[in-house]
């Protein structure tokens, strides 16, 4: 049971009533009529007769066909009964228009529910209630009040706003981008993106899938699906109110919770999924993505008629990230026999002002056929003598040539180029505004097929103790408590394969010393309380201690100052632990997204946690390539990597231990959903051969 | 002398030979008489007749008038006798399209210094070659080849190269932007960017200037002489070639050498000068300038008719570091009662879609009396029942009701808000594609008028050791040596104020201990060569030696390795420092930019160096107030700020200090421009009342 129903229905009907004053059901018809459908209309009035022209129908029976599409757009008292109709017919598909549903409160909320309930037991899909209907521009099919139809094309989009879907649609008209059907998803009663997102994956009119999100339902499901169909189709969605201001805004919209800006991020990347922040963007690389091939890789050559715009390109192309290409010898000879004297051969191709078409085209065709270029631009800027169009008109026929690679171009400028960008867009090269939105339409691509030609995902499982964890972790939770200090933290992670420096818990100055001199200064002291889980901030830590004599005026020391500072903490002792000399400081950590489940954590430890602003995320369960690749986007990893003249850290540092440590948190927190949140900081790596270990952990449970 | 007699001359004349098949002459003028221009046309004939259809003079003198302003647009070697004759007869402002000149080699070079020389000697102005022309909308002179003439306005726009000048024309065309001069700068032999900033400066028709620029002249100049322009325009510079990869491209297309992405920055900051990316984040800045009073502060309001776009306004408001303004108890009070039940008064203000214009009006006036906001951005989206022209004459009537806050809009869509657009852009209401482009404009508005409202600039003047730092210079440059490292820096830094370690000079192991004996453990052993100085890379340098045996051991390790690692190396003995256990690393430094001189940085010292990314980079000489600006731009502040929760170390750590360091740092290298370069680091500040420790110095003096 899919969405295939409302792709390219031969019949519609229309409930519309009052027809008479009615706006919602008359502009609907009104759509259909003026985009040119060409399937049946049935509008269905009580009262027979004509309705705009078209012969209505007191119902749905006397049609005397099931119609394959229903829309409705009744008072919202008047629902209920047609689905219940449509249903019992064996109408297979319906939009509702109608708003006043979940998005009014309680009593609104019931009755979709119930509407959702009568079409599901007959296998009834519905599209909204409390949307602006959809556009299927192959089938000349507007049902909807989002203006006039886009063009057919290869670009599937949804929106859960209608202001942001009619405004698209009319910039998709006047760009002259191509769609193969346009949703507006309303209340997303009984389809939601995902459904969307299957139905365009499955669809074989659309190249791209584009979507506007305000909320996203279910997380898993969103990762799982969102990855699948991201294999074979790029799928960009803009997903608002992602900030925290964004987030407030989202929240009295539409009442319900958003997710955070990392967590968005870091969702997106596992799933494949591009995320833009504007519609322009989205346009621009849409555009792209649904006319030219993928990238092979990140060498893009640049063809200017003029230095400046060039230039400018050449910067984009750099700020992105992005290389320039090398020409081969065999282009450098081709092009300098080609294109005549007083040309230099090198990237950017600066040619002449005047840009003879011919040279345009020659210039293209060398670049396509040389492997040492993965995307081509060509740049134009409008000179006097230049012939626009001819030059639109050449690189249409040389980009044509070969289609396996993308080539792109800019005709910098407004009415002196119009004619040229109507040739290009006409004929599916992706034209833009200005060079350095095609640089990032093209870094779009070559990020995707990156993301594309990743190596299968092998998620590692590794041998625990679950039943110990299971039996800590319920105790606790028995015991009303949920913040798990280091010492229970400690246990639980040891369960799953983490190592804890040697140590004891002792509640006397003389049994400290006893135990540092079994396991060797230096050592530290920490406070054990089970309402202690900040244990620096109190003065809870002692750390360097070498010698007896510090170990027991640091014991006395913190006997005497905690219980001042934190009189309500039952102090059952102090911990005596090794101290760790060797290595380097991370953290490895775990948040539950309340959307999208656990997310991992990698950075830099100690101090620098909260000033880098250099944290990685990525939901778990994760494999090991993931955790490694967390790892390297962080400047952390450059710090280990190119450490001031030093060796290379990455040479010697355990990296792998890092990663084994990321996969068994994953683990963990995938095995036990009771766990909130972790904090294992510092996370002590050395080199290859020394075990890295867990000095200190925090954990909070969820609440029961 | 200026450039005013460029800016509406009453009188052209025009060489243009051979008319019959020269384009540029004939170009131009043809440009002039489709321009409308209303002053007299002389085009220069020798054969006499008419030139398209206007009366032509066989030479200057037969005119009978000194024409105002002389086009040339003839063949390279005629050029020079025509600008002999100018200046002789007292033309005052000439424009010299012709090629041929420095951009074609040292002979065109040579040709062009004679030319600006004669001009010079008459007072003769000359803009060019090698240009496109200029264009004076509000006198309707379309001297160019750039294309048909934007609307009059307020942007004075120059451009270095002739291809963006084109395109930015015929876009602003299509925008209809209005422009008070376009000037093609050519070669800028006689007249360069910053003699169009200081005119445009002093224009009363130019409300904002813009550019783009390829390459600056004088970095110097430049500093100083848009600072003082800023302080009254808004100067938007596009200045291409500056990532490296872009560098290149510059070069070999003007053969001349670009400054780096770290100096642009921060002397553009430093001169209130607005950098902009794109053409049409120029144009999109360029409209709100242009048009709008300066925000008072980083306070939003939103409207919106429609929830979709409202939050995507919000979330760029949050993305750019904006603020969401909050509403006056009497906006709310007042709203409520104006716009009727069923409204949410917050921001941002969601209006129902049908987006009546009175609502639209009724908001607006609230928020510009609202003391609360700084800066407007209407958002409608066109819903099919929206009335998109009559909001946007509301909100034309309500912006232009105060004029004492700025008033931005986003109509989002394309051929439906079309008429809306036109009469918002023909009311001089900045109006964007995209809210998130609209927010940018806003951005850049707030960063504008905090540099404007900066305190005056006080560049304090510390006693010094001048001669000492001369004597040391010019003895090491009379040695040819130009790498100063740890013990000559130092002496350098003393003479100009900054601390050093107690320490010693030391060829053996038992003076060292007789030396650390006196001035106390631990301390920290150094290897002193003129060769050496990365000290750290070949062991020179042992740290943290607490006792004598272990003193011994280090100096012997130290005599044995050294001349292992580093044969050539003069080693003369070991320095013996007393070892800063107190206080936060940072490192100071200079580096001598070819284009704009010193420039200062700070950041965090040590091995964070490297991968932190948080330098900050001023021009010298610097301000107390700059220096600690420097600071305050750091993620390092932030840490210092807020160290996990540890004490808030910008409480007690002497920021005074490093704003101190960073002053007579800047006073080092402004009196002494043979230095090139130099690293403090580390550069060790305590708490208050401890005194800053520079523990290691390096510096390059410039190749004499």
């Amino acid at each position: 049971m899919d969405l295939r129903s409302f792709f390219c229905p031969r019949s519609v009907a229309i409930f519309g009533a009052p027809w008479a004053t009615g706006q919602a059901g008359l502009g609907i018809l009104t759509s259909m009529i003026r985009g040119g459908y060409e399937g049946a209309i049935y509008p269905i009035n009580q009262d027979g007769g004509e309705v705009a022209g078209i012969a209505s129908y007191p119902d749905l029976r006397s049609i005397g066909e099931i119609p394959q599409l229903v829309v409705i757009a009744l008072p919202v008292d008047s629902v209920k009964p047609v689905v219940q109709k449509c249903a019992d017919l064996g109408v297979k598909a319906a939009v509702i228009i109608t708003s006043g549903f979940t998005e009014s409160g309680s009593e609104g909320s019931a009755l979709e529910g119930s509407i959702v309930r009568i079409a599901r037991s007959k296998g009834l899909r519905i599209i909204g209630p409390n949307c602006i209907g959809i556009m299927m521009p192959h089938c000349r099919l507007n049902a909807s009040f989002a203006g006039e139809m886009p063009e057919p094309g290869g670009i599937g989009y949804f929106s859960e706003s209608d202001s942001i879907l009619a405004s698209a649609v009319d910039i998709a008209r006047a760009q002259r981008l191509g769609f193969s059907r346009l949703f507006s998803i309303g209340n997303k009663a009984d389809t939601d993106e995902l459904d969307f997102i299957d139905a365009l994956g499955a669809d074989s009119e659309t190249r791209v899938i584009a979507g506007y999100l305000e909320t996203i339902e279910d997380g898993d499901a969103f990762i799982q699906r969102a990855e699948k169909i991201s294999r074979t189709k790029p799928i960009l969605l803009i997903k608002s109110g992602v900030t925290k201001a964004g987030a407030q805004a989202t929240s009295s919209h539409t009442g319900r919770m958003a997710g955070t800006e990392n967590a968005y991020e870091c969702v997106f990347e596992r799933a494949g999924v591009i995320r833009c922040d504007s519609i322009q963007r989205q346009f621009d690389y849409a555009r792209a993505f649904a006319s030219q091939p993928l990238p092979k890789g990140p060498r893009v050559a640049v063809i200017a008629n003029a230095g400046g715009a060039g230039i400018m390109a050449v910067d984009a192309i750099e700020r992105e990230g992005l290389e320039l290409a090398g020409f081969s010898e065999e282009t450098q000879q081709h092009l300098a026999a080609r294109l005549g004297t007083g040309i230099h051969i090198q990237n950017p191709l600066d040619l002449p002002d005047d840009a003879l078409a011919d040279r345009f085209e020659t210039a293209l065709e060398a670049m396509i056929d040389d492997p040492g270029v993965d995307a081509i631009l060509v740049v134009l800027s409008p000179h006097v003598i230049t012939e626009c169009a001819n030059a639109a008109e050449a690189v249409v026929r040389a980009a044509s040539m070969k289609g396996d690679k993308p080539v792109l171009a800019c005709f910098l400028g407004a009415q002196r180029v119009q004619e040229a960008v109507g040739i290009l867009r006409g004929s599916h090269v992706p034209e833009y505004e200005t060079p350095e939105r095609a640089i990032a339409a093209i870094k779009a691509m070559v990020g995707y097929q990156r993301w594309r030609s990743r190596p299968k995902r092998v998620v590692k499982l590794f041998p625990v103790n679950k039943h110990k964890v299971e039996r800590i972790i319920n105790r606790q939770l028995k015991n009303r408590n949920t913040q798990l200090g280091e010492v229970y933290s400690k246990e639980i992670l040891q369960a799953y394969g983490f190592l804890t420096p040697k140590g004891q818990l002792t509640t006397s100055s003389e049994q400290a010393v006893n135990i540092a001199e079994q396991i060797g200064y230096p050592i530290v002291m920490k406070i054990w309380s089970p309402q202690i889980i900040h244990k620096t901030e109190i003065g809870g830590v002692s750390v360097g201690i070498s010698n007896r004599g510090d170990l027991i005026d640091a014991y006395d020391l913190m006997m005497y100052r905690i219980p001042k500072r934190f009189p309500e903490a039952d102090i059952i002792g102090v911990f005596i632990e090794k101290m760790q000399t060797e290595g380097v400081e991370f953290i490895l950590g775990m948040n539950r997204d309340p959307l999208f489940g656990p997310l991992l954590m990698f950075g830099m430890g100690g101090k620098f946690v909260d000033v880098l602003e250099d944290f990685a995320f990525y939901p778990a369960p994760i494999t090991a390539d993931e955790a490694k690749e967390m790892l390297l986007s962080t400047r952390t990893y450059r710090l280990l990597h190119d450490a001031g003249g030093e060796t290379d850290r990455t040479q010697t540092l355990d990296i792998d231990a890092i990663s084994e440590g990321l996969q068994r948190l994953s683990q963990l927190v995938t095995e036990f959903p009771q766990i909130k949140e972790i904090d294992i900081n510092p996370y002590i790596v050395g080199s290859y051969g020394s075990a890295p270990i867990v000095v200190d952990a925090m954990m909070t449970l969820e609440t029961p």
